[in-house]
């Protein structure tokens, strides 16, 4: 690995980053510019996939996209390899956590990604994605008056009740 | 992006590793030096807003100081962008969880944090830091008999009850 | 820090995710060629104390090798310094989440890492690891007919139950 190279790896993990943002805060139009436009997705195992970076965009914001769905979905453990001057592959861990405000669930769960990258007129893209669950766990958020949501992006402006 | 510029970013998240331990582990003097003196915070979406490195710092300690209070603030995603040879600019996203004893409750959120930094006298300082939630929410830890805390960082020194 | 030395911080950071994905995944093959032959383990704070590589492998794959036991363990906030050409150190901050379905509980904490690490035949290992706990909390899983695993990499190849 030379630092030339790790340059090349620090712009992957800013687009893997780029693409995070924009899943959890719902900024759809500028995720199209993380993806190449024949991508393809494999998320869970393979249940949800998806070829073209029109479906997968048609799939994230019709299933994420409701302003009563909060999700964080973070990324961590890098283990980039470059495969070619224009193209690497990256294994990272998942953890993610849903709460869905309309369906009154909390969803948790940690994953392997497994994805592929390509550079194209200079830029890195996703030109492949896909995870495969550790664990999921679903839990009902009804009939628990002990637990309430606090701060929501969409509906507090981001400010929390709590006071210190 | 050159590998110096990357050197520069590498210093960058290193420092915002040192606030984060310091935060966790209550390092309120280590924690003074990663700060400008005329640091500004805008914590929760600017509904706990300091300027000056004293007022953070003393907002700080005196709310997250007691050692019944636990915490672990996660930052990740750094989206680092070098503005000048002197200052820059960096995007995380936070998963942070609270476990205090004194008030038995649990808080957990995820936000992004949107922050500015300075190259003073050759050392990269926090000029500026807020966040804005995601989501938070808050759980009551009474009248759970089947919930115990096991390790405290302060009350059996780090050591877990759980026998493997 | 020079290019040259972020190279090495790199590689150490993927030998750390490549040692935490062999963790969850079960690798103990794989897992072995992180630690050097004389490596020691202190994990929380230094109860569940270890000397040599194959001592580690045996008490890490004793405890968390069944496929009813489910885990993330992530590591993030690195920093690493070198401290020569073939010897360093590194802070991490940890955060593990376990699901056991057979004893029926869910383990979540919080840690912070002191590890020491060896270059080798051009090769970083692990030399030291240990974590002392922030906290760590246990809940049992019993009679909670609301919360569900929904996936598993070892009882549902990865994929969800969840119907989007």
């Amino acid at each position: 690995m030379t630092p030339d190279q790790l340059v090349e790896i620090e712009l992957i993990k800013q687009l893997k980053y780029k693409y995070m943002r924009c899943l959890d805060q719902k900024r759809w139009t500028e995720m199209a510019d993380v993806f190449t436009a024949d991508a393809t997705a494999a998320y869970s195992g393979g249940k949800y996939s998806y070829e073209g970076r029109d479906a997968i965009l048609e799939f994230l914001s019709s299933s994420m996209g409701a302003d009563t769905f909060h999700s964080s979905h973070h990324v961590h453990h890098p283990e980039i390899q470059l495969t070619s001057e224009s193209t690497a592959t990256g294994i990272w861990a998942l953890q993610d956590v849903v709460i869905d405000l309309k369906w009154e669930i909390t969803i948790r769960g940690a994953a392997f990604y497994n994805d592929e990258y390509a550079k194209q007129d200079g830029v890195w893209r996703i030109c492949h994605t896909g995870y495969r669950r550790l664990y999921e766990e679903m839990e009902s958020r009804k009939d628990k008056p002990e637990l309430k949501l606090t701060a929501s992006w969409w509906q507090s402006d981001g400010q929390s009740d709590i006071n210190v």
